[in-house]
Order: structure tokens, then sequence, then C-alpha cells
């Protein structure tokens, strides 16, 4: 009963010896530069965090006043300062390096430590082989431009963090310019890196990508080019954003952010996406990204995504404790173009 | 829109600053005995995988056929057999002396290995302190049971794990029993731990429960006894089906399954309960127990439950990287009594 009520919806299938054992719903808006909704599933203007899917947005006003000259951040930089990395040491390093650059160290990094993202790293570290510090955070490039940015202004480092402080309301003013939504519209609240965080709906979230895919502003323009130069700075080895913006340099342009959310762009066909996992479990928002992308490019004729190389991304398997296939997460659905 | 539609729901919001940033569906079956649904969520007929959920009636046949008699297993070994535990020294030693009894030795296991589900445990492996082995497996006892029956009635224990085997067919006749389901009804499938593994209706495991929880039967009113003897071997410390079966020992017989099933019983009231997490979220499950519990016992007027003690599985914390408070899971909805 409930399915005949519902709009198109996009499932991720959780399967067991054949059967779907879980399931997780999956909430898509694709939308041009103007916010018109082109496609569709579940609840287009569900209104979630966008968490780390904003980084591109918090990192415009580094390049759009001046910072990034300043302090010498080339593409590497600016990739990194858009970046979920994997705590490889390419990663900490460049981290480290654009501290030095702004005048800051280690120890004004306000995000605290995780588990790396990168299961190598992972292992590393919980072997005892290395000590996880706030560099090693998958956010610290995001960090170090928000300092950075409060250098470049004579603006405190202290609490540069935290909702109020004049770093925070530059980023959150910028958001809110791309997405098309008023500042006092935004849900605010506090990030698992401790930055600040915003909510909106995923159509605005698609809106504003798909205005950073086109857009000719020279900021917007520098951090294409920069995300797309170093897509393994922009994630880490093995993670979809790395994988599918290496083989669609120019064509796709995606952010993971957690608790199941993924943004993305298409410039070429001036679109942005937005999706959101339900139940904000990460290891199916890249096989929901897969399967829009391709149903978008289908729709409009343009190149598809390749296949290899990205399938364990399309449908992750999933194993028991004896390394056993016993299943996988796969897409269904129907996605409602408009 | 989806709401008008669908039946009373039960849903555990994941929050962020006070929205609701992410959500999982859960449809919950709470039947009589005899079958009957008194109350529900979602869609109580819901088929999915048992999991650990059903190891009580998987070790029924261990007693009932004198195999426990036989090798000397006494409440502790039992509550063991029912257990998905914490791996603690107490359970790992308990399923080395079970497989000693038997004659059987850890080479034995067909379970894999896995992060311990004790958080400290789990810490000490990861710095090398421990190795894993397959006495390690939350599922060691049931393993240790299912060695047990094999011994008992001189079959090979090459393969017990695996469906065909005459112990995976005496267990599965177990849980029709109790379900009333027919065997060729039943989803059949491989387990985390490589054994067999069955799906069938929330509501066929609900009734199981129900029974379960009133039989008097001897080896049904045995497991009962035990696992309310040793509710710290069922689990561990810390852990839901631990710390709500010590408080409300002969009141609720507690058993969690992977990927967010939870079956309980309540034999005072002749009743038995199972929920299932859309998502598989194994953190929802014990907040969306809790709930249903306290919504059915304060519906018959029976004793609730305690308050403390409990508080933080019936809304669990939700952290940053800094180990500050950014939210918790938190159930909320609307139990439909039949």
């Amino acid at each position: 009963m409930a399915q005949r009520c519902m709009a198109a919806a996009l499932t991720i299938e959780s399967t067991r010896s054949g059967y779907v054992e879980s399931l997780h719903r999956v909430s898509v808006a694709v939308t041009d530069g103007e916010g018109r909704l082109v496609a569709s599933a579940g609840a287009p203007e569900l209104i979630t965090f966008w968490r780390s899917a904003a980084k591109p947005f918090q990192a415009l006003p580094l390049v759009a006043e001046g910072a990034a000259d300043r302090f010498g951040f080339g593409t590497r930089e600016l990739a990194l300062a858009c970046a979920s990395h994997s705590s490889e040491p390419v990663h900490r390093e460049l981290a480290e390096a654009m501290l030095r650059a702004c005048g800051c160290e280690e120890r004004h990094l306000a995000c605290g430590t995780h588990p790396p993202l990168s299961p190598q790293m992972a292992a590393q570290v919980a072997r005892g082989e290395a000590v996880l510090t706030p560099k090693w955070s998958n956010c610290s490039g995001k960090h170090a431009g928000m300092l950075a940015l409060a250098r470049h202004h004579g603006w405190p480092t202290e609490g540069y963090e935290r909702l109020g402080h004049p770093v925070q309301e530059r980023l959150l003013e910028e958001v809110c310019r791309w997405a098309a939504v008023a500042r006092g519209e935004l849900w605010l609240g506090v990030d698992g890196c401790t930055a600040v965080c915003f909510g909106l709906p995923l159509s605005a979230m698609a809106t504003a990508y798909a205005r950073l895919g086109t857009s000719e502003e020279p900021a917007a323009r520098r951090l294409r080019e920069a995300m797309w130069a170093h897509p393994e700075l922009v994630a880490g080895t093995g993670r979809l954003c790395t994988e599918l913006m290496t083989a669609c340099r120019g064509e796709v342009l995606a952010k993971v952010g957690a608790e199941g959310v993924y943004s993305a762009a298409l410039p070429a066909l001036g679109l942005g996406v937005t999706l959101k996992v339900e139940s904000g479990d990460g290891r199916c928002s890249p096989p929901a990204l897969l399967w829009v992308l391709r149903q978008v490019l289908a729709r409009s004729g343009a190149r598809t995504l390749p296949e290899e190389g990205l399938a364990h991304h399309a449908e992750p398997v999933l194993r028991n404790t004896r390394g056993e296939v016993t299943g996988a997460l796969r897409a269904t659905g129907e996605l409602r173009f408009h």
C-alpha cells in the first residue's frame, strides 16, 4: 500500500543469499542552475545537513578573497581544502604545508580525530604504528583553509570553527548565495569535525552544484579545475570521488558527505545532483550516486559512465566472517523526470 | 503524503543539533502464543532473516535430545549456546570448555572471526594484544552447541554448519515448529558466522517467542532459566540483552539479532515481540525494543521497565570527533493495538 502512495523511489537493497534483508530509501534532486527540478526520487525537498558535500562552497571565499594566492595555495591545496581525505601521507603532509604557509600549526586545528577513511591507514593506527593527530582528520584541509581565511583577514584564529566567528559567517554567506537560500532558512548545527554545518533542501544543494559546474566566476573555475586536477586529494585511494573524477575528469564533479549525502555536478548538461540516504548509511550513497548519474546521462544521450573500475562502487559486495560473499548493496527503483 | 498511507509507524530519529538528520523505520509485531497480532507498527508481516535472535530455538534440540545432559552442559553452557557474546574471557573460556566436553576443539568451529562486540576486547585485539580465533566469534557458543548435537547423534562434524547437514535440518525443524511456519516457506541463507540462517515473518518470530516465554516443555523451561540465570553470558558487559534481563529477570526474555532484529518474550502477558530496523542499523534496535516494551507494558498495566540503567540504551547519544554530544538516536511514533 505504501508503494502506491509514494513518489518515484530509489532504494538500496542489502541482500543475503538472494533475498532483500534490509533496505535504505534514498531521496534525490536533480536540478538545473535556475533551480528547476529536472528529476527526482523520494522527497527532493527533504532538508538535511549538507555535511562535507558543501566543502567546495566553503572553499570558494579562500580563492575569491585572495587568501589562496596570498599563501601560495595552488591546485593541490585547493583540492585538499575541498576534501574529505583518506589520511594518507600525501594528505597529512599537504595539510601541514597549508598550515605552515598561513603561519599556523597543527595545534590551531579544531577538528578532532577519528579512524581514517582509508582501511590501510586505519589498520596502521589500530596496530599502534601511528598516532592520530588533528592533521589526520579527513577535514584537515577544510580547516586549514578556514584558518588561512582567518589569517588573511586578520581575524582571530581562536574559535574559527564556531558559529558567530567571521570565518563561519563568511562561509555561510557563500553557501546561501550559491544555494539561493536565505540565511534564516538554514538549519545550523555542529559537524562531526566540530565546525559549523548547515541544513537546506536537497534541491537547493543540487542547484548550487549545477551552478558550480558551469559558473565562469574565477573562484568557481579554479576550484573545479583543482578537484579535477587532483581527484586523489579530494578523497583517496579506492574511493568513489577519486575514481569517478579520475575516469570522468571534466564531466563529473563529485563530493561525498557524511550520513549518506552525495552531491555532484554534470557541467555539460548544466545539471546538479544531490541525494540523501534516509538511514544515513554511507555504504549506500556510492551505489546511489552511480545509479542516478547513469539514469540522467542515459536520458540525455550523453556519454555514459565507464563500467569497469566503478563496478565495486556500483554494487558493493557483502561478506561473512569467512570472507564468503553473502550478498550485495544494489540500487533499484525509478527516477522521475519532470 | 506517504505518512497518511502507512500503518502506525515507529521511527528511530538520528538528530544533530536538535534537527532530524537521518531516520530509520522500524516494523514491529507483538503477538500472543496463538499468533494473534496484539500490536504492530510498520509491516508486522515483513519477512527478514531472524539472525541471532533465533538462537534459543537453535539451542532447544541440544536440551530436548539429551545432548546437554550427556556433555554436562548446565545453565552457563546453555546461556552461551543462546548467546551473541562479547568475546570477553569468560565467554571464550566457556566456549572452549563446551568444545572439550563434547570431544571437539577450536579447529572444528566453522565460524569466522570479526571485531569483538565488546569495545574493550576490540581495542585489545586492535592493539595486537590478542589474536582473533574462532572461539572469539560471538556465535562460538551456538556453534559449540551445534557440534555437541552432531557428536551426540554420531553425525559427522564436517560441514555441520551447512544446509543439508542433519544438525541444520534438526534446527530448522525446531524453528518451524515454534514459529508455525512450513519448512518450504522459510527463506534459507548463509549467516555472518557461516551457519544456515532463515527468514520468516516478524509475526511468526514474535509468536515463537510468546510460546518460548510460557511453554512448559522442559527444554524451553531450562533455556529460559539459563538465559535469566546468566544474562552476562547471553551478551556481555554493558549490552542491552544483559542489562535488561538482569533488571527484569523472569519478566523479559530478550535476544538481539544482526541487521536490526530484536526479539523478546513477556511471559507474564503471554506475549512475544519482534522488530526489524528497516536499514539494518544495529544501533537502533535497542532504543526500538525498549520503546516497544514500554508501550506494551504501559498498556497492560504491568510493572514498567526501570528508567536508570537503561537510559543509555533507550536514547544513545551521538558525539563528534571531539567527544561533544551533537545529538542522539531517539524512538518516536505510535504502536497500533489491535
